[in-house]
């Protein structure tokens, strides 16, 4: 018998798409050779939201989504990594047209009911000849199991693709709600770079679907961080197609509550496992802030904490360097009393009243050289909360990062 | 002839103490065998005016300097390095008393009118009786030509000292005004893990000094970023002795323009210099972000590109990767049009109007690969402007500051 949460979600080990989904992976070329386009088609009539990035820089694909997303009648997801489509100018957003359209064309949809995504470098033009030219091979290759192709067509400098599952009942129907993101780098709060796609079986009211979509997004993708830097092209859309045949949800009904723990549950593990697949990331730290005077100031401590580089590397080397913790919680434009901050490494105490725990340093070590620990920091004025995961700053992050731009350049 | 600007404010190549001031570096132990205590004194009454970190978690040393500076009678200054006596609670702030009262035994002074900084790792106790012996030895060897040895004593992971002068006339009489300072690590806007000491024989009235420091840390050491991160100990102090005769200088009167162009520019040099000799530094950048809509605008996104570690891995590599660039201007939190946004490496255009510019990648590398240049990014919407001083990210920054806290608790 499958593992049954005692609210009622099972979470599949190999997530399947749900009823009325296809998808598909395929090489068009950007990525000479690699997957690198992926087509994700609802068979159905669905409703869908999405969140997308706060950067005032945004991607070609981002504005022409924005906007086919607000004509309410979405089916198509058609995505391309390798190259992001950014600060291209008029070409740059005539190339999204252009690849929404040769979704269509080969589904036999409208141009407004595909959503186009493209994650990859920025400032170069997309080579969008190779997308028409490979869209009918991707549309014929649509699968019910073809949500791994798909997933591993989106990743850039990922290792692994990202899954991640649900289901439950209602009112006697059976409702999945599956979900796959790629990002590796540029992962702030706020998104990052990072794509998220989420599909439901289940009936879901528009106003309930946006609200659930919204407060999933806001305990997941945007409580993670890798280095701080926001992308210009972050998305994360839900589909939800009714093909479970449950009767619609609506906010505050019937199984509202069920359909976002479930939503929010896929997110939050394909949030964690972003991180965990971040570039040159050695360890996964929680870090949960409690005590503080609002959970803004809360969430101001766990960001900074987790953008500072020297807390970063310390993680990195195993060092359980309070010191650079507190320094970080005392500019991060929170009210602090440093007497009252207590700073603990998986429940060990480094520091307690701002000042050097009894904990010996060997525990404390050991806790850091663990792949995955928590950061915990009380501040002990508030009742403000806020968890924020993220890693290490690595000599292999930058060694990663160092070259990018004038090898792709020279390349072509 | 010594080189002189037409403003005729002398550079001297090697900077000496100003007259009736003496300073010395000893070794006191904290630092096995390395110099570790400076010790600045002026032979007559001084005026003093200082600036301090913003952090809220502030190192016992700052809230004593606090207190002292504003009783308004400051005749020494005492530094150690290796231990920055931050978040050692009440045991903490009684050092810092001690270490006001060493110097001002030593001296003949009362502790009040002792400046105490102290810099280096954060929560481990200050072995405060090692610098209490070696005070008497520390004012013994006070001298004229003292500089060198102080600024060797307050380094912590700098590979070199930063002296800085400057010299005019005024109304016949010969002024100087001389500083030092040291940084390395923890280097952010509104100070870093930095402190600075400006002497000057000058006869200045408080006020006009204590605006005079604002204006020229605002312009200098608020300037520079290296890794974002904020220290608990930052110090910038002026002290100003009247021993050169010159009538006082007050605000808006003869020399006041003299004097602060001269006092900006050796804070300015000095700032340079700490950016030059960051941990693990190997490109020394200049961000100037014109046409924003606000001084404000500017300074927040030359902040977020100073601070990306995306775009600081970019220059690591000599790679002009200007998508990184307009990325963190996105994100700035400042009001940007991209379409009107200009990114040049050393004037030379690498976009336009928000996309790709004509200039041969070739160009751009070239200029990228140089130990020094400018990033210029013009926003088209408006008259703000504000530079940043900054700095790459290296695997030697990380490799630098993965291990500290457990390795020196272990070594004890």
């Amino acid at each position: 018998m499958p593992k049954k949460s005692k609210s009622e979600i099972t979470v599949p080990k190999s997530p399947q798409l749900p009823l009325g989904f296809r998808a598909s992976g395929s090489a068009c070329g950007i990525k000479s050779g690699k997957l690198d386009l992926g087509l994700l088609v609802s068979d159905r009539p669905a409703v869908s939201a999405a969140t997308f990035t706060t950067n005032r820089v945004k991607a070609a694909p981002v504005r022409l989504s924005q906007r086919h997303l607000r004509r309410g009648d979405l089916r198509a997801v058609i995505v391309n990594s390798g190259n992001a489509n950014a600060c291209n100018g008029e070409r740059g957003e005539a190339d999204a047209r252009t690849m929404a359209g040769a979704a269509a064309g080969a589904l036999g949809l409208a141009a407004h009911q595909v959503f186009v995504c493209s994650t990859g470098i920025i400032g170069v033009p997309l080579p969008v000849e190779k997308i028409e030219a490979a869209a009918p091979g991707a549309a014929k290759a649509l699968a019910r199991r073809g949500l791994d192709d798909f997933s591993r067509a989106i990743m850039t400098s990922d290792k692994v693709n990202k899954v991640a599952g649900a289901r439950f009942e209602l009112g006697g129907k059976k409702v999945t709600v599956t979900g796959t993101a790629k990002g590796a780098g540029m992962i702030a709060p706020n998104m990052a770079t990072m794509l998220g796609f989420i599909a439901t079986d289940a009936a879901v009211a528009p106003d309930e679907l946006r609200s659930a979509t919204r407060a999933a997004v806001a305990a997941s993708f945007n409580c993670i961080s890798v280095d701080g830097d926001m992308s210009t092209n972050d998305t994360v859309l839900t589909m939800a197609n009714g093909a479970a045949g449950n009767r619609e949800i609506r906010g505050g009904g019937p199984g509202s509550a069920l359909f976002r723990e479930a939503l929010a549950g896929v997110m939050l593990r394909l949030a964690q496992a972003l991180v965990r697949d971040g570039e040159g990331v050695s360890k996964f730290v929680t870090i949960e802030v409690r005590g503080a005077m609002s959970d803004r100031d809360a969430r101001r401590v766990a960001e900074a904490v987790a953008n500072s580089s020297l807390v970063k590397c310390s993680w990195n080397g195993s060092d359980p360097n309070w010191g650079r913790v507190i320094d970080a919680v005392g500019y991060a434009g929170a009210r602090v009393d440093e007497r009252k901050v207590r700073i603990a490494f998986d429940g060990h105490p480094a520091a307690v009243g701002g000042v050097v725990a009894e904990t010996p340093i060997e525990v404390l070590k050991r806790v850091a050289s663990q792949p995955e620990f928590t950061v915990g920091i009380e501040l002990g004025i508030g009742a403000g909360a806020h968890t924020v995961y993220t890693s290490d700053l690595s000599e292999g992050y930058v060694a990663y990062n160092r070259l990018e731009y004038a090898l792709k350049i020279q390349g072509r």
